[in-house]
């Protein structure tokens, strides 16, 4: 039997994944310490492992044990634009985390270690990203994030463990975690709904993304294995077409039936346009379904409705405060209330 | 008054660009752990602080109490070879330490954060290495060494931190830790002379390095904090000749004054051929003495038959065995004694 760790399998993406993976036939240990992911949103079946990628002894007991042949490695701390100012979190949990479980797939031999990225290693160069690119990351998340398929490269060469990097763009769709202040412009324009407050839009709204339905990424994460043509490649993964932020708003609103109300906060330094070029995913592993955004926020919307909003936690330990965005500041609220 | 930390001040480059920022008048404080460096290469006058770049208390402290102008931050475990070896030992050590720092070194408004990186970025692309090519580092080493530049680079954007980047190219001279057998192909012949054992090369010989003289490289680093054209600038600095390992045999065996005794081992996963274009840093800095091979290794070779031969240091934590270069491993140790 194929046995099959997946880490930050609680998480949004990643509890996808395992539930492909159990289809697909392997056994699906899911590794998570629930600081960003749920255990209900486990799919039942799979053997949950409450605990870090960053405990060492942990790891290698759970390899020891399982004699994993795949590792799909989606743990990390996410929220992009929170990584300035939380460097040392970001790069110990992203980066370190990530080469724990590298060295003991070359240890034990793994199959295949499949890897979600982001297109965040690519920072504001040309449109459409091409893979063909030689990234330049912006901030800390994704030079982690590319440190991570460096790396990978690296192991693979010296020690030949195969991988499969994807970068995915933007997912959006059931599971998300839409109570985290941080990140996911989509789910939390649907807490804010749904707690009938406005919409924050950092700057003018103009920025685009293409955001994509969880249905035209997670089963390829889950059968790459099965894929040797994606061994040791890098994939963009995800929808085409970009919308802007304040297009986005609308369909929000439209689909959970309510007339859009926004506030404008003070723009952050981010990547104003976004979106990949997906032809090397398409070649590999198949045309994906597209799901048009108007049906992927109509599903999710339905599912939101019924898990109702949440409250965002805190992030705890923000490491340096200066140009904090607005909101995200703990002093700026004890000031504020 | 002006103060500076030097991290690794107790070590080979790190020695010597605290003599020379204390020749520019600073108050000079070194914090290295001497897992690699030794007490007596501290020049005098200095305050030496026995620590770690990854002891975040301890470094809390001294950013506190001293207010550093400017950080130079030399402090790493370079044996780029090794790397690979010992993955999270390396990116804990040369990445998360130097966050640390720039974590500081943005709190505390440092004027000038100036970090020794590598042309191990480059990776194995054209040659010369030009500061104008996107590094593709290969290993573990180069990738840390990356991932700190491209942070650094994220630190200037978001909080205004300056920084100057070199990218030092094989450097050699007194000081340096002869008795180290993974790392410093100079030091490993001459320890090698001393101890009457023939030199160990990895592979036929064949392959170049644009060896450079310590004094071409740390007055350099020290004074760049002066050169407001150097900030936020990424630097090759050394010698621009290649001479290949047997080339450096024949001259390190005349300096010393012996017939030169050879044992080959096993190629390593090593780039073959490496030199750098120096011509941005003549532009900004002046040119250079280019302190020839011969006139370099002979004043490396009067000091080093004043300390005499040492015992390399075994590194203790080797996190993967498999294809670990002949020499460099325990078991292997084990099995042949
Ligand atoms: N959602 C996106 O648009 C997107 C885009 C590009 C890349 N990614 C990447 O995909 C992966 C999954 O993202 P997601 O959107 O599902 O985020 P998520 O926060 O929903 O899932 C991440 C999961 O990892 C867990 N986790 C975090 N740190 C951990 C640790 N140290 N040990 C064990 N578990 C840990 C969290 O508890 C969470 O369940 C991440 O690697 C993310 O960087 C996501
Ligand atoms: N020598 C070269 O050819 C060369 C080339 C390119 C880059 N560099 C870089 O230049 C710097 C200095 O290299 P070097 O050749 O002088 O090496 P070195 O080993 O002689 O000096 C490094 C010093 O850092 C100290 N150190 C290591 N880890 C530490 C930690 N966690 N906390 C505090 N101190 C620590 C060691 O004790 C040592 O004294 C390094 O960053 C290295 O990567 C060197």
């Amino acid at each position: 039997m194929i046995t099959s760790l997946v880490t930050g399998g609680a998480g949004f993406i990643g509890s996808h994944v395992a539930r492909h993976c159990l289809a697909l036939g392997h056994k699906v240990i899911v590794l998570d310490d629930l600081s960003g992911g749920f255990e209900d949103h486990i799919p039942a079946g799979v053997e949950f492992v409450e605990g870090s990628i960053n405990d060492v002894a942990l790891l290698e007991s759970l390899f020891e044990k399982h004699r994993f042949d795949y590792v799909y490695h989606l743990a990390a701390y996410a929220a992009e634009g929170l990584s300035h100012f939380i460097r040392r979190f970001n790069y110990n949990n992203n980066l370190i985390g990530s080469v724990n479980l590298i060295n003991l797939s070359v240890l034990y031999k793994v199959k295949c270690f499949v890897f979600t990225s982001s297109i965040a290693v690519y920072g504001a160069g040309q449109l459409p990203m091409l893979e063909s690119m030689v990234p330049q990351p912006e901030d800390p998340y994704g030079v982690a994030k590319y440190a991570v398929e460096m790396d990978l490269k690296a192991a693979h060469h010296m020690f030949g463990l195969n991988y499969v990097i994807f970068r995915p763009h933007n997912v959006y769709g059931e599971n998300q975690n839409i109570g985290d202040k941080y990140r996911n412009v989509i789910g939390i324009f649907m807490n804010q709904i749904m707690q009938e407050k406005p919409m924050t839009i950092f700057g003018d709204g103009e920025q685009t993304r293409a955001f994509s339905y969880i249905d035209d990424v997670a089963p390829h994460i889950a059968n790459c294995v099965n894929v040797p043509a994606s061994y040791n490649e890098v994939f963009n993964v995800g929808a085409d077409k970009p919308y802007t932020v304040n297009e986005l708003v609308q369909v929000v609103a439209d689909e959970l039936g309510v007339e859009p109300k926004v506030t404008h906060l003070e723009a952050r330094k981010e990547v104003m346009h976004a979106h990949s070029d997906h032809a090397k995913a398409a070649g590999v592993f198949g045309a994906n379904k597209n799901v048009s955004l108007k049906e992927g926020i109509a599903k999710m919307a339905a599912w939101a409705k019924v898990v109702g909003s949440r409250a965002s936690a805190e992030f705890e330990n923000i490491e340096i405060e200066e140009n904090l965005p607005q909101g995200w500041s703990k002093k700026e609220k004890a000031i504020n209330s």
